[in-house]
C-alpha cells in the first residue's frame, strides 16, 4: 500500500453513520493508528460554505439537480486535494462520513440524473481517486428518517418525499452489489451487532493475516 | 426563431463589457424590444452566493481549478433554467454580461484545464444550450486591467498573474476564430467606434433584411 487507507461510511439519513464512525475510530485506536475524520459535503472552509449553500431551504428558487451535483463535486475535490491526499501522504488514515457513493445514490438514484451526466463529471474530477473500503449501512428510509428526526430540524434534501429516499436506497444497493470495496451492513440490526460486523470487516480488510 | 435571442458580451476585465451592454440596450430600446440583463457568475440568489464564494480571496485554502470550474457551471445552470429560458419563452431578449465562453477561456485557457475535463461537463450541463450571438471584446490584458483597476478592489481571479490573462486571451481568440456566432470586436478602439461596431453587428444579425 502506497498511501494510508481511506475508509468511508455511507447510508441514508439515520442509518447510523456517525455511530459507525465511532466503531471505526475504536478499531483504529486499538491499533494505535493515526487518522483524521472528514465529512461530506464539507470538510474545508470553502467546502463547508458549499455544504451550507446546497442544504439551505430556498423558498424563491428551484435548485436544479445539475447544480446540486456540481456543488457536491466541487466540495469533494476541495476536500480530496486539500485534506484527504495530504493526510494519506503523511501516513494518516482517513475516515469519511459520506463520499462519492452519496452523489451516485442521491443525485443519480434519488434525483434520477442519468449516468451519462454523472460519469463524465466523476471521472474528470476524481481521476480514479477512490476509497479503499466503503461501509454501506443499509436501512429502510422510514426507519432511518424516524431515527434522524430525533436529532432536530431537517434540511432541504432531508425534506424530500419517500420516493426520493427509496430510489436513493435502490441505487446504493445496486452499486454495492456490483462493485468491489463496498461492504453492505444491515443497519437495522441492534447497535452492538452493527458495531461487531464493522470491526470484523475492518479486520478482514486490513489486519495482516 | 422559436424563442427570443440570447446575446452575450465577453472579454477580459476592463475590456468594456458593461459599457458594451449599454450599447446593446440602446439598440434594443430603439426597436422597442423587451429584454432582461444577466451577469455571470451570478444572476439568481443561489448563483450570486456561488459568485461570492468563488471570487473570495482565501488565505487558508487553495481553490482547485476543478472546483472553480464546477462552481461556474453550477451558477450557470441555475441562471439558464430559472432566468434565461423563462425570459426567452416569454419573448424577452436576454443580454448577458459573460456566459459559457468565459469558463472556456478562463478555466480552460487561464487555468489550463484540459478539454477532456471541460467538454463533458459543458455538454452534460448545457445540453446544447448556447447564445445566439456572442460579442467578444478583444483587448491586451495590461490595457484592460489598467482600465479595471480604476473601479476598485480586485477579486481572487482578477489578482492572477499576467500569464494567466494572456492564456485566457489566447483561448478567447482561438475559439472566436473557429466558431460561428462569436464576433470579435477590437476593444482598444475609441469608445464611440466600439459602440458603432456593436450596433452594426446587431443589425446584421437581427434586423430583417
Ligand atoms: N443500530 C441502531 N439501532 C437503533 N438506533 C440506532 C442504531 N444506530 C444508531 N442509532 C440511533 O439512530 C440515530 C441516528 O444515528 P446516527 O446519527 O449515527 O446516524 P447517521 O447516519 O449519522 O445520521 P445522519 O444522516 O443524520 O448523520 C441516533 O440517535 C443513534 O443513536
Ligand atoms: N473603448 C474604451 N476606451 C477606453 N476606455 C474604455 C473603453 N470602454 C470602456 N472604457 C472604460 O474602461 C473602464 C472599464 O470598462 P467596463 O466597466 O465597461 O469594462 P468591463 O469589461 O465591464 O470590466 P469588468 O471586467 O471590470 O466588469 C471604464 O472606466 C470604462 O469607462
Ligand atoms: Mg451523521
Ligand atoms: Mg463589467
Amino acid at each position: 500500500m502506497q498511501t494510508a487507507p481511506f475508509i468511508v461510511i455511507e447510508g441514508l439519513e439515520g442509518a447510523g453513520k456517525t455511530t459507525a464512525l465511532g466503531h471505526v475510530i475504536d478499531w483504529l485506536t486499538e491499533r494505535d493508528i493515526e487518522f483524521i475524520q472528514t465529512r461530506e459535503p464539507g470538510g474545508t472552509p470553502m467546502a463547508e460554505q458549499l455544504r451550507e449553500l446546497v442544504k439551505a431551504i430556498r423558498d424563491n428558487e428551484k435548485v436544479t439537480a445539475e447544480a446540486e451535483l456540481l456543488i457536491m463535486y466541487a466540495s469533494r475535490i476541495q476536500l480530496i486535494e486539500n485534506v484527504i491526499k495530504p493526510a494519506q501522504a503523511q501516513g494518516k488514515w482517513v475516515v469519511g462520513d459520506r463520499h462519492d457513493l452519496s452523489s451516485r445514490a442521491y443525485q443519480g438514484g434519488g434525483r434520477g440524473i442519468s449516468d451519462t451526466l454523472i460519469e463524465p463529471i466523476r471521472q474528470a474530477v476524481l481521476k480514479g481517486f477512490e476509497p479503499d473500503l466503503t461501509l454501506y449501512l443499509d436501512i429502510r428510509p422510514e426507519i432511518g428518517l424516524a431515527r434522524a428526526r430525533k436529532r432536530g430540524e431537517l434540511d432541504r434534501i432531508e425534506l424530500e418525499q419517500m420516493d426520493f429516499f427509496n430510489q436513493t436506497r435502490d441505487k446504493y444497493l445496486s452499486i454495492a452489489q456490483t462493485e468491489d470495496k463496498i461492504e453492505t451492513v444491515d443497519a437495522e440490526q441492534k447497535p452492538a451487532q452493527v458495531g461487531q460486523q464493522i470491526k470484523t470487516i475492518l479486520s478482514n480488510y486490513f489486519d495482516k493475516g
